[in-house]
């Protein structure tokens, strides 16, 4: 089992027993997800912003606008921490304060790399564009040359990484369960609706299989 | 129409026309969501923290424990970044570079104060189950002395938000669209599941109707 050295950073220290090292875990988790929040520092303040994100090997990447601050203060090589969340219940204890979430999130402490070489920064926005639907590079037209100059991509090293994930049900004690409260687990998933048909699309063309039914990961 | 006035560090700089500062539609995405990300600063270093709010009149509560990292930084006055996204769909474009996501998010800068008086703590605390759960609070035994010690209640008065919201379909000019790629969106949303009841609990109490069709907001 491939495990990410846990760091002073990356280390649960809150209910420690959900913390995990583990690669396969932390790259399932980001595979499911493909929307982040990014957290930097401009003039001293906090931010944080979401985005989009693509993991390829052991690695991210990040795309923007070269006139984004975000992407301008990432590009720069400055410290961020890039954290992803999948909500996957409410928890109902017999407690007031024994209530919690069923989640799985990732923490990742990184900087960033920009990619110069045209093709590399092609590369990797055919990734992000097949990450999301797969299959889907062939049926687009690529970016223009103009496009690509206008697009910054950055390269993100997962090399400081922690998942935290809670599962089941309360953990209240035994005799709390006395109350009138019904106790349990309510679900949640993200799950993708019927497409809707850009008006100005091919009417004759048929949603293709891989959108009726979208999972991630693709 | 209630406006939130915009500033330096909350003004939508890259897509403009897709800020709001109005109050109602800030505030309507707050009161869909309960998870938020959170970014401070500790030791020069930025951090994202996902975690619970709720939202009641013009400010937001936090909640965690005395001995969190989070809570400790956020309780000492520091400035942070309160960040709530809420995904609607991927566009899928003519264009490569087109595709993009619909998507709600807020963003609040703010500093938070802690609720030191037990009643204003205790009244913060069932805020916080009522949001998740309308009618909770009456089913489940309320804190303890010393559970209201161990938790830290922030309050975070809303002065400096924005909303960005993208909405529809792909913008490319309408010669894109002669290509052999289907347009349009997928939709998505949060869907709760059927409720599973804890194994402990009482099993003859029915699943409350409000669980069994849960939405948002409550």
């Amino acid at each position: 089992m491939s495990e990410f050295t846990a760091t002073d950073r990356t280390k649960a220290r809150r209910h420690p027993e959900r913390g995990t090292y583990d690669r396969d875990t932390i790259y399932s988790i980001l595979d499911e997800a493909f929307v982040c929040h990014l957290g930097f520092i401009v003039d001293g303040a906090p931010f944080v912003v979401p985005t989009n994100y693509v993991r390829v090997g052991d690695k991210l990447f990040l795309h923007g606008s070269t006139a984004s601050r975000l992407m301008r203060t990432l590009g720069s090589g400055a410290p961020f921490c890039l954290s992803v969340t999948l909500l996957d219940g409410i928890v109902l204890s017999p407690t007031a304060t024994g209530h919690s979430v069923n989640y799985r999130s990732v923490v990742v402490m990184a900087k960033a790399e920009q990619l110069i070489d045209p093709q590399e920064k092609l590369a990797a926005m055919r990734d992000f564009v097949e990450y999301v639907i797969r299959g889907r590079w062939a049926e687009v037209r690529p970016p223009t040359e103009q496009e690509l100059k206008a697009t910054m991509v950055l390269s993100v090293p997962l090399v400081e990484a922690s998942a935290k994930v809670r599962t089941g049900f309360a953990i209240d004690k035994g005799d709390e369960y006395a109350g009138a409260g019904w106790t349990g687990v309510i679900p949640f998933k993200w799950e993708a609706q019927t497409p809707v048909p850009d008006p100005r699309g091919n009417a004759e063309l048929a949603i293709p299989a891989n959108l009726l039914n979208y999972t991630r990961p693709q």
